[in-house]
């Protein structure tokens, strides 16, 4: 439990508790039940530690329950500076020997009325959502998820803040790539540097490198490899990770070494073309699907369709990826303050690849983008 | 899905998915569902990633039915070197707006018989599991850890050689503590330090770094902060991680900055006799509780009891924390090949706490200590 987000008010907090509690209830569920992760950062303000030893936010719907924090004891210094006492928070300390499960269940169990259907957070492990289930035998199981992302894909100004100078920082890493990508290098040797440059730029961790050269660059989730880079590669770049305050960057750009082939070139130029039709189809009132259309009509077209083989987005926040997915059969209707990637991507098998991601905020009136780097194929001397 | 085991045989991956399957019919479980994490690279040597999309070990216990791995479509090419093909597991691939967890379901289908329990990866998270439960109605969904954990804890040769490894790795990250430690210097610096030290012997990731000075020694899950190390401190610096094959390093030494007070050496005494108690307690057909009570014995004498405020010990491997727990009540008997920390500490609320943490491995005659420090209470010149 280390990291206390440090740009929101505790009031924030009590607004979001608020707010869940009444989705839950709107949703028909007696009780979120929320592990440590992002949901837990989103609603209190620290995401805890994930480990065998169960801490669980017990957030009841009823607006008169008092919402409580369970925590083994030697977890509980680690609060310090969390103000749940402010947030209304009850914390409850549990030591090695206790079962923490039944200790949920009586918390639940206060109200009088017993729980027909508790939500647990997505991230919660089958480790502590099994026991959870079995020690409150008459409720239904159901997923947070749903509940909370209403919440959390709609960003406040303090949050697409947060987003911006993750975007910013990114950009940065990028600006330099002509430092660490050339010839003659691994990729490994190139993701190390931009590693370190990640973590110079603010970042408290770097989650993904993908340096994907030549053929490598055509696996989409590829992250590095002891390939050598050569004279001629188009290397695909992802990169991205959390910040301070937990808020993640995650920007792609397509790189070559040297000229490009005629081929490259051409084809790029459709991924260009697709990835700016997707991100000016971003506004109020749209849907997540219809940017997914607009990513696919000019590669479709141009006959790569069978070689875009993902969504074309997905929401970003205090997780890389989150609602809202940019993707063919989400009728999402877009609002203000949703962010979300636009990384439309043309991979020929065994050849090479490419795609180009940026993050973008869906604004009040359009679109603002937060990576801003040029999406020209980046040709780098060799 | 980048890092495959290169120290285990493929064959000893087909053994423990062979025992896997045994073990799952003696429990009475139909079949074991598997999504990334240690349990996966145990039995298929490649952990996977874990994020929304679903990739799942799908390993039926009855054993003519043919096991098969579910992954996202992009996520296949990282399988390329996973002998899957040679542990007879089937690789099904599915792509976004495919529905992978009716495919589970038709997987589990295939034999004829519906399925009656399915057992899950602890780690899985409910993101997964309760769509799971869903998709399998008439199936009662426990947990795969009770089955997997009496394999994974009974480690072979190869697996407590990458343990040794481990500690020895750590070992020479403790031996040059005098280089980062010093008077002047804040926890938070000290443990960038150490960090760095940690991947420069071996390890992918520093996975926790506790520098803990003065009275943030007294909570033992304290990570860093910016505290300044002041002349007299005592600090609790308790480090590790996975190296390169995946098996952790854990280990605690306590440090001292010039002179200590004489109640601290006194009371580092106690600690001192009390972890070597517990070690000397440790050889096959003892209870993993009375290794627990060997630690908890001069401790508890001495008047300390109270401020000892953690179980002794857990299994380590390629998790960090896992089967055997030293704690009071837990009977189990330990065998040879089991692995597993022995970490008593005292802490005196507001003021400094001291712990001493080895690593040791059942024998079959007694007990091999993977760390090799001196456990002297480690005076540092200021």
């Amino acid at each position: 439990m280390a990291t206390v987000s440090t740009k929101q008010d505790p009031s924030v907090f009590g607004a979001r508790l608020g707010r869940a509690r009444r989705a839950a209830a709107q949703a028909g569920s007696d009780a979120l039940l929320i592990t440590p992760g992002s949901d837990l950062r989103y609603l209190i303000g620290v995401g805890g530690e994930s480990h065998e030893r169960l801490t669980c936010l017990v957030l009841p719907a009823e607006p008169e329950a008092e919402p409580a924090l369970v925590v083994p004891k030697l977890e509980e210094p680690g609060l310090a500076g969390v103000p749940l006492a402010e947030l209304g928070v009850h914390v409850v300390t549990w030591v090695d020997g206790q079962d923490p499960h039944a200790l949920v269940t009586e918390l639940l169990a206060r109200g009088g009325a017993r729980p027909a259907r508790i939500a647990v957070a997505d991230g919660m492990p089958a480790l502590h959502a099994i026991p959870l289930r079995d020690a409150l035998p008459g409720a239904e199981q159901v997923l947070a998820g749903p509940i909370l992302r209403e919440l959390r894909m709609r960003k406040d100004t303090a949050e697409i803040e947060s987003l911006r100078a993750a975007g910013a920082a990114i950009d940065r890493v990028h600006a330099r790539m002509a430092e660490f990508l050339a010839v003659g290098r691994t990729e490994a040797q190139v993701g190390a540097d931009i590693t370190e440059a990640i973590l110079a730029e603010g970042h408290v961790e770097a989650a993904f490198v993908i340096v994907g050269s030549g053929p490598n660059g055509a696996s989409p989730h590829h992250d590095v490899s002891d390939r050598v880079i050569e004279r001629g590669d188009v290397v695909v770049v992802d990169i991205g990770g959390p910040m301070a305050d937990g808020y993640n960057s995650d920007c792609t750009r397509t790189y070559v070494l040297g000229e490009p082939a005629p081929e490259v070139r051409d084809t790029y130029a459709v991924l260009q073309q697709a990835q700016r039709d997707a991100v000016q189809a971003v506004r109020p009132g749209v849907t997540a699907e219809s940017v997914d259309a607009a990513a696919r009509g000019p590669i479709g077209h141009a006959g790569f369709g069978a070689q875009f083989v993902h969504r074309t987005g997905h929401g970003i926040g205090l997780d890389v990826h989150e609602e809202p997915y940019v993707v063919g059969g989400n009728p999402a209707v877009l609002e203000p303050g949703m962010v979300f990637s636009v990384e439309p991507g043309i991979y020929q098998e065994g050849a090479w690849g490419a795609r180009i991601e940026d993050i973008v905020v869906v604004t009040d009136t359009g679109v603002e983008t937060l990576n801003n780097r040029p999406h020209e194929l980046a040709v780098l001397p060799v």
